[in-house]
């Protein structure tokens, strides 16, 4: 099959450029988001136990938001950082993400599910549900990019 | 320009679909999503106002999740009216939500804001932030599918 007239070059090209186009938005990449969040998150609670704040922080964009209930949005992935400073403090505590749900399109994936955090001897100091939004950067790597827990205990009456 | 040529014919119908499959990703909708989102928000206030939370419960898709504080997921539409009905009760308290970042991706957009409520008189019963997953339903209508707040004002010391 050739045909040298200019309009099947023409067509040829325009071919290619919209089968490129399309194959992005049909096959957004390699790894799906739900495999490297599940990765992140083996990560993301073993450092929660070591009490390691920069591995944590190193999983979000660089303009990451964290929605922390109780005070204003946390910008920035270094100011992420303290944030987990305090929470993982010198650690020991252990922490278990569930994930629910995970929706992808293109570049962007959004991502619900639950977590528990419990000292040593099992008191448990955090019970939350969270949405987080993730990113995938330049290099092919999901990071969270916005994040919002909240608690799933009810308030004490007063 | 004209090509009779069984192979341009057959590279013609390809470079539909191509250009049919591109299009959608890189212009998915006529109205973008912010332009919606801000449409919405004035109905929701209102509704709000008004005590109307069938009006705010229409906003949600069929099968929304509300991850309300202090509580466990609200699943369906049906299950988020409720729980409005009793946020709004009779009406006559003020809701003014503020729109800070909208990111579209397809059929998917997310928005995280701010929003305050108030009783008559003036003070604040809610005072908080938000992330908010928007879907495209099939008649090219944007609705909330995941909606997730948490509180700006911090806990109170024991």
């Amino acid at each position: 099959m050739h045909c040298a007239h200019p309009f099947c070059r023409t067509l040829a090209l325009a071919v290619g450029l919209g089968l490129i186009l399309s194959t992005q938005s049909v096959f957004p990449q390699a790894k799906p988001a739900r495999e490297a969040i599940a990765a992140a998150y083996k990560v993301f609670e073993a450092a929660y136990f070591k009490g390691d704040a920069e591995a944590i922080a190193k999983q979000y964009t660089l303009d990451a938001e964290l929605f922390l209930p109780n005070g204003p949005i946390v910008k920035g992935r270094q100011a992420i950082q303290e944030v987990w400073k305090n929470l993982v403090s010198s650690g020991g505590n252990k922490l278990r993400i569930e994930t629910i749900e995970v929706q992808e399109a293109g570049n962007w994936a959004y991502e619900t599910g639950k977590f528990v955090a419990m000292t040593p001897d099992g008191k448990v100091i955090a019970d939350a549900k969270y949405l987080v939004i993730w990113k995938r950067d330049e290099s092919g790597e999901w990071k969270t990019h916005r994040d919002i827990p909240n608690s799933n205990v009810p308030m004490k009456q007063p």
